[in-house]
């Protein structure tokens, strides 16, 4: 909803901000898959919460601080992290409407830094990319990601590479994305 | 710095916000020490960015947006979390002015059960406290904070207790606060 000014206003639920639609579904179903995961005490992970510059606070009474102005920040690690079976779970989440790749510009060099870190002190890593198109959502290891970027100059890995080394994640009611039944499989169930 | 409509100017670094010089020496010791972790490659461990809910966006442009209308929000999770040596790393920081007792009310419900969740998952978890009036920083280890909640109806953990049960962290020039050297020695060389 636009309004005269250029002001819009937006819904955000739990931690997470949704404007545009920009990666609206993926983000919810992840949501309310890691919700299923922490009611059932498989795994704690959380989205991390959009990073802000704050650049004016107003203070209209004691109880309630209103932010005027801020900024969207660029993040300098992923958006998911916690804890499944003692072992340290990292991930990022993209979508694409690409039909062919995934373009590599999605994801900055803080996390493509963060994301070699994690691999080498032994966290599971990796990152979850849907081609809306197709509607498949695919997990792609840290390790296969970080093999991928050192041996090409190119600005977008097919999806053939997907098909090829990723992992589909079946598509379920609930959980309505059972990425952690992938990582199971995937690590010879830890 | 206060302006006449009551708009007051923060600074921010990485990531964290100040204002009021709330918590802000011991935010600060824990970022630089956290990131000497992590150039030496040593633990990669991070503060979440403050919850936000946003309420109005405004686009002047295309390249900048600008967040009119934003209000703080409880943290569901702890403040820090990341991967050392494999683990799970996940902890809260506070400070207290007081003198004898370090209030309960600086940890809210959803972050006791974070912390429940993520000791029965085999995380390191622990709260870092610093009595401001000693300039004494301690660890309490998520058993033994939920031990003291387990068999006290106290509204404070009393500052005795951190001084039998507790690990106090020296400081130090780099890192300021080498609180990882602590649980090394707890969790006997990891």
């Amino acid at each position: 909803m636009k309004y005269p000014n250029g002001v819009k206003q937006i819904k955000t639920d739990d931690n997470h901000i949704h404007y545009d639609n920009r990666g609206m579904t993926l983000e919810r179903d992840l949501n309310d898959t890691n919700a299923f995961y922490i009611d059932s005490e498989k795994a704690f992970i959380y989205k991390k919460p959009t990073p802000i510059q704050i650049t004016k606070v107003d203070y209209p009474t004691r109880a309630k601080t209103v932010i005027r102005e801020a900024f969207f920040k660029e993040p300098s690690t992923t958006d998911y992290n916690g804890i499944y079976r003692g072992h340290y779970i990292d991930f990022e989440a993209k979508e694409t409407n690409s039909a062919t790749s995934f373009p590599l510009n999605n994801i900055n060099d803080h996390q493509i830094r963060h994301i070699r870190n994690v691999y080498s002190a032994g966290g599971i890593c990796f990152l979850v990319v849907r081609f809306k198109k197709f509607n498949t959502t695919y997990i792609l290891m840290a390790k296969d990601f970080l093999d991928f970027l050192d041996h090409n100059d190119r600005k977008s890995i097919p999806k053939t590479y997907f098909d090829e080394v990723g992992h589909k994640i079946k598509e379920k009611y609930i959980p309505r994305l059972d990425y952690l039944e992938v990582i199971d499989d995937v690590l010879g169930g830890i």
